[in-house]
């Protein structure tokens, strides 16, 4: 595995909260919507072209993640999205809607309305992910 | 297997290509950008709780699907989306994007140009899609 760097819009947009099988677990620094991003350490950009191990790995840790929103936080749908048209760089979106959000029925991307979480509530969201993944599936 | 009806809305949107895996594939009635759309003929909403063998189905088509539109179209980037919020059957989006489309760097979803296909580019794509699934992965 060569080198991995984060790109800086994603880490500028968000917080990283752990890294595992190879992957950034980040949460996007909007505390109106649960919203999760997985970054593979990879330079490819497209999901159909990963080996089958890599992407087996990254659907488990999806699934893991959305069970995760749905454990911490009282939402409707989830919306997962592997779009890249502005980051390219590899990263798949898993996201909490509730009917109550400010951009329901919409989707997330392209809407500018945000709010930080505090620090307080990164590492309480941090603790409990990384909780989360130590458990069985 | 119970019995499946297409969401009506799907329905009115899309053109049914073809019906694989207990999965039907529609494609997007706009020209404008390619898009297909696999819809697995299961009550579930969330991709998290298919079963594995479902799930393993379903991301098997996903991947011949964006093969499939790359093989098809000059694009610059695949958009992946199961979002759900308006239509809740299941529903996966495999969008082929372009530097030039009318929605670039942005989503495709929420946009409402369009441009159908005409009846013979329907009938070109379906022939050639049921002829790219046959093929080997």
């Amino acid at each position: 595995m060569t080198a991995f760097t984060l790109d800086q819009r994603l880490a500028a947009d968000c917080h990283e909260l752990t890294v595992v099988e190879d992957t950034h677990i980040l949460l996007m620094n909007n505390r109106l919507i649960p919203w999760l991003i997985l970054v593979p350490h990879t330079p490819e950009i497209e999901l159909h072209r990963l080996n089958a191990d890599t992407f087996a790995a990254l659907m488990t840790l999806q699934h893991q993640c959305a069970r995760f929103i749905e454990s911490q936080f009282s939402i409707d749908k989830i919306n997962i999205g592997a779009i890249g048209n502005i980051v390219s760089q590899l990263h798949v979106h898993i996201i909490g809607r509730r009917k109550t959000d400010p951009y329901w029925p919409g989707v997330v991307w392209g809407n500018p309305t945000r709010e930080p979480y505090t620090p307080e509530q990164v590492t309480q969201l941090q603790t409990a992910l990384q909780d989360h993944l130590q458990r069985p599936l």
